[in-house]
């Protein structure tokens, strides 16, 4: 069985991106599973964590996808590149980890 | 409804940390759930990332609580202060952030 992929992405925008642009990018963001279907879920939240080591990341996305190929098909997609190119020209620092989710037993 | 509540912790461990060290802190990290009933879910894998946007990270874990008050009961619960004390001394750097999921739409 192919395993599933969830990508998280942290944003800390520019000082100078307004409140509004954050919010017009952030839109885009959650557009784009409109245009690419290899999305096959998405979340996202600001940080709200309590033991200030977010190191200045405010925003989180985590985008499942059903292989890593279609996080491949996903990363060379007009619409990603198109909206990535925006994104990082707003953004002062970006982090992205990939990984294939392992379940851990819980009660 | 109280929103859930989503804890993602990034590890990078010190290079003289040898794998099966790495290893044990790893199962320390999946015992917490059988001490502290307030872990729901839990998650975790290696970073496959393809953009190398990672900072370095290589592991990823993800807790899911039920509420916020039920993440400030996991941080001050004794067997999650011995973990994290242990981790701590064994990590080159660490990134926490948490969030309320919310869905965006997916085809």
């Amino acid at each position: 069985m192919v395993p599933l992929l969830k990508h998280i992405v942290l944003v800390k925008f520019k000082d100078d991106i307004a409140p509004d642009m954050q919010e017009s990018l952030i839109q885009g963001f959650h557009s784009l599973p409109g245009h690419i279907p290899h999305i096959k879920a998405f979340e996202w939240g600001t940080d709200i964590s309590a033991e200030n080591m977010q190191q200045g990341f405010t925003h989180v996305f985590v985008l499942t996808f059903d292989s890593s190929e279609g996080r491949d098909a996903y990363l060379v997609h007009p619409s990603h590149q198109e909206f990535a190119h925006k994104l990082l020209a707003a953004v002062e620092k970006v982090l992205v980890v990939d990984y294939n989710p392992s379940p851990v037993q819980c009660q």
